[in-house]
């Protein structure tokens, strides 16, 4: 059960970095809605190493094969399954990791847990298992566009590197204008200086990615186990390399007391509103209509050109190298991964949500 | 399904503030083990209001009635339904309230959400729903002992006095000696002034609690929409006030580069362990052996004892205030929350790992 | 998970026959219905042994005490927690069968299963537990009546004495005027005999219990592992001595050609509908708008009052006599948990289905 | 979430009749499992259309590419991704069905459920969406070998021709040597020789299919709702066509009473068994040690080639008549498929069972 997200939405996954092809089967998504394929090819794009200098060269050109669930251009209402082959299956590439286990990665825990692993890549570890949730999340982005919901994340930090204002201040619309995908060109360009150095050096750095929901209809979320925030950070933790999820003033929270931090209702204009937005538009786990607003903090990437200390599968001391291209930064690429984990939550919470009532 | 946490072991609660009581029912719990209600109820007494004067003076004797599950003082494996009976329910003390929406309260989004709410000390959305979760918790430790796995949380920050130190620095036997539940006594103090300063202006604070797992088997969780920090996540953002979650290294991650927080392998006398660990104790979503440690931020409780602007239920712009006691800081009752979340998550990955090979 | 019926509207049940109560918490009831008491307690009391003489004379004033969920007489969306207090736990009734185990009772297989068992009257696998259902099927039926949806269950079968006709042949109003719950007062008559005499053996009788649900809008059902009749089978053979299941033309399909079974469709007034009804309203797993009916098959309760060989829990041959009052024929109790089953069922797939299209 | 089948161990499908392919993935298969591929090849085979001409003469060559989970030959504990391809999508052969709906198909529930369908060969209800369980309950099979545990299932009616006798008085080893798989080689040449004759009149013919599971461990089962049998039950009604479930004595207990009915135990050489198997192996929704057996009816396929009366898409009354090939009689091609259901039950029960006691 653990290789499917979400509820009446549900995505369920497979694949390994160099098995066939990675994909999965949509179900649930509902019945009607045409499907634009550029923008689901667009949003794989993104994704996509070898996009620009700043992430790995590792070429990938992604195409979806969608091979059920979709009629004369629109969604039937039957699960859509889907992949995406892969086309770099050189696993002599990865012999010399095979009896190694490679610090901060999955190898180790893989092998003591199923007495088995796909050394080639990380196999089911890799990244390329994003691609899965990538194909998900532009469906479900194309269903939420039609209910006026939009998702929209950006790198807010890389490293010391920091926006330090929140998204307000930002024009969203100037995000893809960079590699780094920053609303701020100036700290983009600081960004991606810092990602280069760290590049020629053989190393890694995080950051934290940001993301705002717009448009979100008031009573999304359940009020106990299923938290509207809950969701989203469960959606969000699931990714590789993330280390931490807050949502509204998240772990600032203790900055401010009780008095500064309420969220003060008032009448708009005949609509109830807050005053400010402390609480990242939820309120006892369900949407309040204001904005929905988040950060995730994504630690560096564990593979770097440098030799580090291990053991191999005998537990026996040595040393290791990894060769070749790596990636210095995720934080560009995990943008549209944090979009589509974001736009499932939300889809499959719209729909639940409409079972609350007769 | 949303009042229900958990996988194979399960806890589906119910419950109000000011019905008739709280409870739920235990699903999936191991038969066979011996149900020691001393240690129970201990665990719900260190939830409950009123322990010292740093919290709410509430009195609510909380005893827990067992309905079923139990026999000759041992689980048979049947679910364990139970009960604890509201002792105060004088609904006409939440006369005033019935007709506003309380400032980051869950008033407003229940009211859009279903239509109707139960107006009486917030009815679902008040804390007295997670007596469920320590009752709960209370037999995934019992079961947990049994394994040698044992989890532990404390109070790290409370408004701006913080510990400074990770959790290997303190001595954890310290933690209930105090009323904040600090391991750092010094701290501790510093803790308890500034909540009787807040708590006299009528105001709230938050804070972070820091929990860690120690004993944990190698091999629980699972790789992709299982991870055990994501299950972890999700446990703790459905507690109440809580804003952001993070594990290992967390929010600080993109303060080191991958070189120097890339925990390497090192045979330890036989046994294969890491020589740091900022991974947390996880690594692809899966136990490693090490301690599993995490952080959970609280914002200040939105109830306080002043002046305060909304809307009434018409959408009508007033002022509300409320009155009598009040809870300044929920960090000290949040500890065995915390705990008991975690404990559940553990025994049901535990569980479930069970299946994983023949 | 395996105490909880149902997907989006959902039972959680506990409860052994001499612990202290049976109960549940129903999840995922609509908000906003008006919760009729008289009703629910009409409904427990056709439940209830003891009604006639045909059933046994155990007395059981079965009262349900909500804890939860509702407020001000209407659901309120939150999980709905009730109790029925068990009045009768004279656990010392059982000693003579603590250490045997009883033919065809579950008494061994537990025993196998959870190394520990509760044997006072059944434990867990006593039909007292079906009381939980009938609560959660009570509310169930108040919302399908808002929906214009009826659920009839009856009596069509006691041993050799068997309803010839269909349910369309038989005025269903006449059913709750006789003791087995028959819709033809003279085979009625015949039953009750045949139990009496059965009765007087000291030994039981099955029989078929057939049901029609009259309303049901079309589109209700998943195509392919959701079928509306599997849930509908599954929900059937949920209930103690239910030995088999079958809907429409059931195990007759085999009596007719494919030509002279398909319900060919017509124009009925501008309202498409079939001629004939084999498929039992159901077609592809999906509800097509005409009656559905299915048939129940329930084997004669193990609890005889003869004597039997049977082994103790050592393993040793030995024999076995049970002692006073005993239920000669199930039949007309399990009408109403029939009902309540198909009454949740139809509940839960209607709430489903309006996840299917945006 | 309804394309999905089991707990532990899922299988989750997609697929239409005349889309790119069927398939689907394969959750919680135990890691280390050795793959042997001509198996699951012959279980394809087995349920091939055109093996032999009683059944559709419709070439469909099915090859399985397994797309992930299998690693050098054995299961890695991840999802297995699987696609077969539809070598026939000649939509146009359905132009003529597009605008209509087929008496006793799914055509007319599918288009009022989700206000579009993929007419091509009834899309999503086609039976060619069985070939994903054939694949997935192929895998559990070679589980169920490790474990010693066998699932064999057979024709035992066509029409009005039936085995009198229990599946004790029948060879099992002949069900394959005859086109019908019935293991009463007389019987199987007179339920040719009817199903030869029906074909030849463009009819169709059901029947009863029967399923034995020999060497299931004591313990398998969950009390209330996942009962084995029940689950059984939900399996078995999942295969199109299916219109009744009954396991031991099923629709005939009402023919004995509970003291001709009851299964007394005794000490068999130290293993305590009972002498009767009415219970049909299960007691208490647990199994017993006994052999596990079950009937299910199908009813006549839907699809013949003769004129019957219809209505169009627009409601207006017409006739139509299926041309060329088509099934006489589903029974032989249901017998894999059956075993395969109850192949893929038996593993999650088995894997389930293994969280029972610490």
């Amino acid at each position: 059960m653990f290789n499917s997200f979400g509820n009446i939405f549900r995505l369920t996954s497979f694949g390994e970095s160099h098995g066939p092809g990675v994909g999965g089967v949509i179900d649930g998504f509902p019945a009607g809605i045409k499907i634009d394929m550029d923008f689901v090819q667009q949003e794989l794009n993104r994704r996509r190493p070898g996009q620009s200098l700043l992430t790995t060269s590792r070429k990938e050109p992604d195409t979806v094969e969608f091979l059920s669930g979709i009629f004369e251009g629109k969604s039937t209402g039957c699960p859509i399954g889907f992949v995406v082959w892969n086309k770099n299956q050189h696993s002599n590439d990865y012999e010399n990791i095979k009896n190694l286990f490679r610090p901060s990665h999955a190898d180790y825990t893989y092998m003591q847990k199923y007495g088995i692993r796909d050394y080639r890549g990380g196999g089911r570890s890799s990244a390329r298992e994003t691609i899965s949730r990538v194909v998900a999340g532009a469906l479900a982005k194309l269903a939420l566009k039609q209910l006026g919901i939009s998702v929209t994340a950006y790198t807010s930090q890389v490293g010391p590197v920091k926006l330090d204002k929140d998204y307000k201040s930002y024009n969203l619309d100037l995000i893809e204008t960079n590699d780094v995908r920053c609303p701020d060109p100036e700290k983009a360009k600081e960004m991606a200086e810092l990602i280069w150095k760290i590049k020629g050096e053989g190393d890694t750095i995080g950051g934290v990615v940001s993301c705002v929901i717009k448009g979100c209809p008031i009573g999304l979320g359940q009020p106990v186990f299923g938290k509207l925030h809950a969701a989203l950070g469960n959606a969000m933790l699931s990714i590789n390399a993330v280390k931490g999820f807050s949502y509204g003033q998240g772990f600032d929270s203790m900055e401010l007391k009780g008095s500064e931090q309420n969220d003060v209702f008032y009448n708009n204009n005949g609509r109830v509103e807050t005053k400010s937005n402390y609480s990242g538009g939820i309120q006892g786990g369900i949407s309040n209509g204001q904005d929905i607003y988040f950060r995730v903090a994504f630690k560096p990437v564990a593979t770097i050109l440098m030799e580090q200390h291990t053991v191999n599968i005998n537990g026996t001391d040595t040393t290791m190298k990894a060769k070749g291209r790596h990636d210095a930064c995720v934080l560009p690429r995990a943008v549209p991964i944090v979009e589509a984990m974001a736009a499932m939550t939300i889809l499959d919470y719209y729909l639940i949500d409409r079972t609350t009532q007769l």
